[in-house]
């Protein structure tokens, strides 16, 4: 196949097949993908056909968490790109509406985002991008690292929100891959302490190997916290985690899980906490990629299992079968 | 009576009776009370001889919304403040904790603050207070204004945690005294527009009155908002306020109802909101007075009933009997 | 002619003469121009040549305060605004690097800048624009008040520079138009007092007639300030107000005049003063349309004379010839 | 003797002396006082006579870089604290001013500090303080590296108001004793890189030894800076550190030198920068004594010379001795 591609058609119905190499537009860089991180959207869309309001009603490429090398140039782009390794940021906004006018690209309504219904996703041995949205991941990145910048992003935007800093004591529930990254990026921000919390022992294993505090999620809660990340999309580590709060604690709501969650309301105001939550990111990926670079952010750690492009179904139903994963990588060039 | 005072014994249990004029302490001042507005803790504490955790088991005078005049001093006050009106902010700090010391002085654990058991509050003829904590409200500011320092100071301590700016579309919902004061601080504050929702038509006529727009809490939000001030306590208006927020939309819990509320985390997450709950105020009052010295805030449309010390309990009873008040006001000086 | 401009070919050499009327590119809107004000660099660039490192080696359309109709689209626009009122933002920056994705457009390195060599001005009877830039103005809003969003628009920046709020004491050096938009801004985001100062007596008796606070450079300040917003350009000033400033306090550069001026460092360190200088504005002119729109910032008593395209040189001499005159503007339309 | 202090009696005329132990008033613990650094300051008060409008004109103990044992107890101070090792914060603010009840503490017009005439500073055996400015340093900080709590509050301030964040690219003008601590304690924040710069061979080693870029001040800087903390008091350090900022850049002021510096208008505007002055520091020493504990901050290779209470004359001395300097301590129990 001249581009092996994972398509999913509807709920459950994954296929590999054959997409046209694109041709690279004005401004667009032409990738061939090295590696993809499945994401739990990937799954979510996997089992379920749709996330919310988006619905997955006409074939769609999955996965965004994506890196590869440069290997075709539309019109205007830099000739020294060619050849370059790359992380790609998965959502390229219009640039002209006020959210991104703003700096909060994010937010754009008319974003284009990789695997978000109607747009295909990076599963792909080939796929464009603009070229500002391609970010250099030179060596020593492996590009399984260089794709690891899109959940790691997700963890700069997390404690970006929450203005963690130096002094910070920060509580992190739930021990995924997103979790993980968020703890580490915590770490890197300067925050005096961090402490990860989880159901899974395995998980918390991987946190304590990663040098971070780790507890079990059913255990009590000592000393009070600054900050806030809630990972898990779980209430119940919500209210546990709200109620450690120190006096003007912060609290971002990352996790997806429950559509509603309850607050106690003399609780933020008595002690006048502030919850954000978040969407996305914007202007992380340059930071993501030095972290990762420095180290500060392992991530090898946390990728646990590998495939090629054809096995990408068992990459989206692995965390069924397996309890020690983390994230899943398909390697599509491999 | 040298010092009449309403004494709260339990609930339902209001007794007007005489206490010693007090003495100013080093660094206090001897204040001739003037006015106490009636604020809906005093009511509560009637009614129900509690707020949460805190419990009138023994007496306590009630009434924290205070100004009058310096009559005395204590040890180590410029005695030029003799003679001078003042509004009384009520809860004085310890000032050498870590809150204090980080300008929160709001979250004091220590805080002593007029009628929070066990301290009395200020409707006697007759109170002490920190000499820092009477601030000065000149002429032609009247007694009554000066006391109506505190419930704005919450609209402006409100408009701050929600960075209310220049262009901002602001929804208060409940215009009860604090909402409309919350409302003409925003408007204060550069608001583009500010509008106000209650179910009374009442309290509405009084938000069209001061200029504010006043729309029936259970009409159709129109536009969008960039901030929503919460001063109603239902749930009900939090939720339909949230939904009509703009990307990046502030929340500030400002009204006391229910003690749960429920929130729509995809809602949060998608536009990345913010919700912040705030306790008391810091740091308001010089502003507070000059909003109302300059006219930018209206206290006098919202003070619709007034009362001798010896009918305070026709003050605290004066919402259950009177669907068109709004703020009453104690007089024990006159 | 089709389409006559004021074009400079160098130094005191303007002539008018006829340019193609331009066909607006995909996503520009072509403006029929009713107005543009005359800005101090407009001047410069006419007495010399050229603006530090900017030279007019080529000749080049001047002018870039401007507002008209849209009588013309580019493919893509909504062809709901043609006929449409706009003010025309100047700048359009390439919305790729990391300072637009910042949402800091205004240090875009590649900006395209009306009147800033190599790029035209907007003194011309038909301009395009990118259709994101040119800012709906609806009536009541005359051409010419829409046209002086841009100089509001640096008073609304250096107003968000400097975090003017409710409460603030803000001095204003400099009566020219800047420092008259400056202060009416700084009101309107709710300073508690305004004080503009000029060595022109006519310049203060415009401020006085604002509802300004008006002080002759040469008298004494009396009192403290939060914030200095420096418009004159002249060292002296910028001394005289930073000595004049509370402990924390915040100084904004505006205006343009020595290349150099020399800071009291133990002045800045002891009292923890904070300067920033400001380069054109980002994100503003929706905000300076509807502070003009309300009439919190008044331009008509700023604007003083006005002018047909063939007399754009008379525009500006002006300044040289009147001492009482303050804003110019250019009707191209007329 | 009982209290054994170095006492400046004037220019160049130190004097060890006994003083009385001092009584621990209401609120304040008696501390044995194990290390003192020698500031700038101090160096510069037996040098001149005086800083500025600072005059010792009666005999004035030195030092204000301190730590020991607490040994005594004033009333109401709880008795746990005997024996507690802690770090002495040597400015106590009244805690009653606007600047204090603000947060701002350390620009307390009232403020009693260590050294700053007409109060003693801490060069003693025994010294009394207020026991909230006693900050706990349990082992294992040693009393030398607790008493450099001081000269790294410094760093951390300066490090706080440039919004030292993860990313940015740091440049320290200055490798004396507070460049060497605010590099580090910037690169604690998650700085991406951080340079300083000095003259200084021999300094310059120090600051790589501890991991940090280290160039010399007459080289070429290249590639460009987020933030510039100036500590070396050199205009030409300021100048040039200027230069190479980036938009957006932030400058803060901490080195004393010149009285005045020039600066450049159109760099300070087109790159929008802010240059911010600090004076002494607020709500630091927790996160100081912290960073020291953790080893993110070294003191121990900072500290070079170490001495005897009799031999503090030497100490001062030091600097002008001995170019392989940076800090030294004087040992008052030892």
């Amino acid at each position: 196949m001249a581009n092996p591609s994972a398509v999913l058609y509807a709920q459950e119905d994954l296929r590999i097949e054959d997409r046209p190499v694109p041709e690279p537009a004005a401004g667009q860089v032409l990738v061939e993908v090295g590696a993809v991180g499945i994401c739990g959207s990937d799954v979510h869309y996997f089992e379920h056909g749709r996330i919310g309001r988006y619905v997955v009603d006409a074939p769609m490429v999955i996965g965004h968490e994506s890196a590869g090398v440069i290997v075709g140039l539309g019109d205007g782009v830099d000739s020294a790109r060619l050849g370059e390794q790359v992380a790609m940021e998965p959502g390229v906004p219009d640039r002209t509406c006020e959210q991104c006018l703003a700096g909060r690209y994010n937010l754009c309504p008319n974003v284009v985002f990789f695997a978000t219904p109607p747009f295909d996703g990076s599963i792909s041995r080939f796929v464009v991008i603009d070229q500002f949205f391609a970010h250099p991941a030179p060596a020593p990145l492996t590009v399984e690292q260089a794709a690891m910048a899109e959940p790691v992003s997700v963890g700069v935007w997390a404690a970006r929100k929450a203005r963690v800093g130096p002094g910070d004591r920060v509580l992190v529930t739930g021990a995924g891959p997103i979790g993980l990254f968020a703890a580490q990026v915590a770490r890197a921000f300067g925050a005096r302490s961090v402490t990860v919390t989880d159901v899974s022992e395995f998980r918390l294993g991987v946190a304590s190997d990663l040098g971070l505090g780790a507890l079990s999620a059913s255990a009590e809660l000592d000393g009070e916290f600054d900050v806030l990340l809630e990972c898990s999309g779980a209430p119940a580590a919500l209210r546990g985690g709200m109620n450690a709060l120190a006096p003007a604690g912060r609290v971002v709501l990352v996790g997806m899980g429950a559509d509603t969650v309850s607050i106690d309301v003399p609780l933020v105001q008595g002690r006048e906490l502030t919850i954000s939550g978040i969407f996305r990111y914007a202007n992380t990926y340059p930071l993501a990629l030095s972290l990762i670079a420095s180290g500060a952010v392992d991530t090898d750690r946390v990728v646990t299992h590998r495939f090629a492009l054809d096995q990408t179904e068992l990459a989206l139903t692995l965390a069924r079968r397996d309890p020690r994963s983390l994230k899943a990588v398909v390697l599509p060039s491999a």
